[in-house]
């Protein structure tokens, strides 16, 4: 898809990508005030932009270029998952803020494309200029276009804005037409926003001290080299385009990004040479030293300017060179300057693939980060079950009262997405997030889901719980207790190495599956250090790579019933070796993440022997990370809410009968060693 | 791979694609007696032929047609799994008869490319004239290509022989080299085998009696016709090359190739016209009136040549038509001559995708077969039992008295594969079939692993089982059960509608996983109505479509140790409707297959007390639909030994606790019905 944004996964695209979950009724608070353009004059509320001189200046633009048609992604040249300011051309243009979406202008018309979520909220936002597209995919533009632009007419795009894969797509489809396919640079609604385009604030680059990097700069230089080395088709570079590339081999970071401690940067690393190119004004003296940038050799750092990185690569490419990319992330801005033959296209590059896989002292950060995690969510679900009774608690302050425990954390540099506090039927809403105008009051009568996550110099963190603080019906129990069971399965399964996390994905749903129930999203997503909490191409999608040792991933089953409540438990999980009973390369889980469960939710008699027991030795672990650490802070509520929140749960049978009861009970001892 | 056959599905080639059973040591009994052509002269065993004459009749074909190297692939026009005689091109020009493998003649040299398991007899098969190399991708015979041809040179291939992957992968490879790549007919290996090629002899084509079909063909036309007006791409034709494809659409059955009671044959059926090409002297008068082809309207057969096909393709392409093929099992010698803008190419046809779904007559028949199929099973089954301790049974007369009692079954049309009959170590070998000259006893010692089916005109059928009737070990008892779990384990899965094969088939793994075994061949495939054994598109590969109510699918876990023993147990099942607690569309399976597991085999305490409950209630069905047949055909003694072989299991505790074991077998009624 053309809104695919890949420099940290595109994880919230893939959570509402399939269909269970992909279209909840919409829960439209003012579904009255949306603009009517059938009238005359139309209605258009307060909310509305008018964007008729931006159409205006944006179409003398395309005429100066020749062009009948312009198309507008909301992206950036590193497909990045979050954008900045200064990539939110489209919403610029339309007027319409979400986050996903195209817009293609023509000399006479307007067009917007976006999915279900935000169809209510393009209504609002867009003035009459504007056609809105209930659908997302390029087929659809590509219809319009062939009917809207005449025959021998130019579309015109950004190449920085359009990724190998979407490229391909409108070239394919428009091959065989009379309509041509331009590439054009620069950015023609850069030209047209001009002086009142804001300015992009310099922000400093930092080095993250070396407690928190897991190999120096060097060392991953080097073993990168090594890679191209033992390559059969002998790339001379790497050529880096997303965010988390760059930062992860230099061991810099930066805020030029939400929520992505990045800058915007390239690099082009090759056999000899090693260019980066970024805003060298953002960079100090020190770090202008800690990067050999001084001198010119093979380990020496020669920083370029961000703006010359595609006249910088065509210049390479010219030589007798092999440059090795990842085509996922890789832009068309970069690709059409390198000739076929000179490309080694993998779906990732080797910096991806090596970042997925994290060392024990990488390992050791990541685990570092989650207990302290853990305290901030138990720190704000103690302060919660005190007070939502008292009906003072909103989705929003609820929200805002984690980041400030989080913040108290140490090493804590903010969240790591935007917090998903839901309370009621807005869980059931994919992307729901509140905001200070419009949340929803947190109630001892509802269920409440919680997601969210931290960054923290030496790890990211995310995490779900749902909660409920009265007495939840046998429905929403059932249904708790059903996906707490596919996380469980989950996460104790043993697998052989190598296994694709797509094969095994199914684990975490069975127990939805036997009743009638499923969800409608991706069962996980990897994780970084101090880097993306989406980060590919760790996953239990198709176009994951293989789980191996040292990869760390979300796994966050859940259900969600539309117009009522919805459930997610989300942990992050380190794929370690199974030690099995015959000789063989096995892998399993550890959880990382150590936040107990709600067990007002739990119904105990769904669990099998293996599950509660699995269960009971999670929250012993719970207890032993997190319990000194809580006492050390004295924090002794919090502790003593963690040991009643972790005391062994154990079998219950019907109240019907008594005896089975203690058969049941019994038999746990028995039939829990022998699987 | 130029090896795989698509007609009936490649199912052993997948067997053996994985690594872990994929290379087994070879046990090889007369490894001594291999040709070496590294001494003067060369020792030949006496089972090698002298291809001299071969190559030079061949040279002279390659010399008039201007070529310096030719391919020649074991396969058929069809990409059938079973050739028949006059396709075993390659046996006859190399000496080697193994099932798979590719030879390649240049005017020098003669090289054979074949896989692990055929390496030993490949060098006792081939003489000196040909080199065996120990590959089978075509990257490998490119390579050699490209060092054995000189530039401007051609390499001849019959296109009837290579599928369009085969060929594109050749063209692609060869594509910037100098050597050119030239589609040839007629076949060269034909015209150099000349009049000692043996004759084919026609054999009839018959009409399946309405009993045994699910719907006329006239229907079937109809329903493939209204598929072709639905398509958005309009086909205005489907052309099916696949020899069930047609024998499935005319409910029509030959004998002219082993095992699939198929005739060679191609279908052009049309918007306005129906063309069967097949050798016309194999239809009688009746047939042809069957096929109402003495008339041309819409639904008139016209039955042309088999060998015009080609020339009638090209002519239909030359008009306005688009033509629907399926691309996995068309050759290159029909893609060549459509032009590719009139092609609509799914990876199946309708045809095929159609086929697949088995309507409630088409379910009945082949639920009846295997109610006749688990009698001869059984029969030999007991008639083992008391056989095999008196030491007179081997692999191959057991496999042939088996075949005797299977052809004792109504409707019986002989077996539908080769009987994999394996005593011991030889079960661990993938495609071990015992012949005449070499097979091993069976005995009480050792496990015993039988994979067979039938053909009936009713159904196809396909089952496995493995037996010991002495003392196993304890790790044999494991393993077995591990296997039965997992099958038992995907049997019983709930899953919604359309979930890919591929996402479920861990189930089948995971209690081997657990322990660190597995297996490395897939999990299953589908099976015809007395058509294919193996029959595409369904089963649980990356490469079959979403299961659907109405398929067949085989089950079959297995696991292999290597130089000991081999287990699998694999039972036909069909998609059904799964009544679920909350309403949904889901699906899960019912096993068609109705022989008893070995209790011999099975350590009942690894079941789950879900998995136990399953068990028995499968053993009911078995009782309730095998019983009578036994008893009406008055087969006591195997009445006798199926109430024996399917007495409700219990489980048992460990023997050192007799109070623990007496909780544990009342905990099942409790826990049993819980989840």
């Amino acid at each position: 898809m053309a809104q695919a944004h890949w420099g940290c996964c595109p994880w919230l695209v893939l959570l509402c990508a399939l269909g269970a979950w992909g279209h909840p009724k919409s829960v439209d608070l003012k579904a009255e005030d949306v603009r009517n353009c059938l009238i005359s004059p139309p209605y258009l509320p307060v909310t509305v932009v008018n964007t008729t001189a931006q159409l205006t200046a944006l179409r003398q633009q395309m005429h100066i270029q020749n062009l009948f048609a312009y198309i507008i992604p909301e992206t950036d040249a590193h497909m990045s998952e979050y954008i900045g300011t200064r990539d939110k051309r489209r919403a610029w243009m339309t007027g319409f803020t979400g986050s996903a979406g195209t817009a293609v202008v023509t000399m006479g018309k307007a067009g917007l494309w976006t999915d279900s979520r935000y169809w209510t909220q393009a209504e609002r936002q867009m003035d009459c200029n504007w056609e809105l597209h209930k659908e997302v995919d390029t087929a659809s533009i590509v219809v319009w276009l062939l009917t809207e632009v005449p025959a021998g007419k130019r579309v015109g795009f950004d190449p920085f804005l359009f990724s190998i894969g979407s490229w391909e797509s409108y070239n394919m489809a428009l091959m065989n037409s009379n309509i041509k396919l331009v590439s054009i640079t620069p950015n023609l609604v850069d030209q047209a926003w001009g002086s009142e385009k804001p300015l992009v604030l310099s922000q400093p680059i930092y080095v993250l001290q070396e407690a928190f990097t897991g190999n120096t700069w060097q060392k991953k230089v080097s073993d990168i080299r090594s890679q191209m080395q033992k390559h059969p088709k002998a790339p001379t570079a790497v050529l880096l385009s997303a965010l988390d590339e760059t930062a992860w081999l230099f061991n810099l970071r930066g805020s030029d990004i939400p929520y992505n401690p990045f800058f915007y940067s390239y690099t082009l690393l090759t056999d000899s040479s090693i260019r980066l190119f970024v805003n060298r004004s953002c960079l100090n003296s020190e770090t202008l030293k800690y990067l050999n940038s001084s001198c010119t050799g093979s380990m020496c750092v020669q920083v370029e300017d961000y703006s010359q990185v595609r006249h910088n690569v065509q210049a390479y490419a010219s030589g007798n060179v092999k440059i090795w990319i990842g085509t996922s992330y890789t832009t068309y801005g970069l690709y059409e300057v390198i000739p076929k033959e000179k490309l080694i296209e993998d779906t990732y590059s080797p910096v991806m693939v090596t970042k997925a896989v994290k060392n024990s002292k990488e390992q050791a950060l990541l685990r570092a980060s989650h207990v302290r995690d853990a305290v901030a969510v138990i720190r704000y679900l103690v302060w919660l079950e005190k007070n939502v009774p008292k009906g003072t608690v909103d989705e929003f302050s609820g929200a805002e009262l984690l980041n400030k425990f989080r913040g108290k954390e140490q090493f804590s540099s903010g969240p790591s997405f935007e917090t998903i506090s839901a309370s009621g039927l807005n869980a059931a809403l994919a992307h729901y997030s509140p905001t200070k105008e419009l949340h929803r009051k947190l109630s001892s009568d509802e269920m409440y889901l919680l997601d969210s996550g931290g960054q923290y110099w030496d790890g990211t963190t995310d995490i779900t719980r749902t909660v409920h603080w009265g007495t939840p019906s046998a429905f929403q129990k059932e249904a708790y207790t059903r996906v707490l069971i596919g996380n469980i399965d989950l996460s104790r399964l043993v697998f052989p190495a190598n296994t694709s996390g797509r094969m095994m994905e199914v684990f975490a749903r069975r127990a939805l599956w036997d009743v009638g129930l499923n969800y409608g999203h991706g069962t996980g997503h990897g994780i970084g250090n101090f880097l993306c909490v989406h980060e590919w191409p760790v996953g239990f999608q198709y176009n994951n790579i293989p789980m191996a040792k040292g990869m760390f991933t979300s796994i966050e089953p859940g259900y969600y019933q539309d117009g009522e409540f919805g459930i997610r438990l989300e942990d992050v999980a380190l794929v370690v070796e199974a030690k099995t009973k015959y000789p063989g390369s096995y892998l399993t889980f550890e959880v990382v993440s150590l936040v107990p469960y709600d067990r007002n939710l739990i119904d105990v008699s769904l669990l099998s022997p293996e599950q509660l027991q699995y269960l009971n030795h999670y929250y012993q672990t719970i207890r032993e990370k997190v319990g000194p650490e809580l006492q050390q802070r004295q924090l002794l509520e919090e502790f003593e809410w963690l040991q009643q929140h972790t005391e062994p749960l154990s079998a219950k049978a019907p109240h019907t009968a008594p005896l089975a009861s203690l058969l049941a009970v019994s038999s746990l001892a028995i039939l829990g060693c022998r699987v």
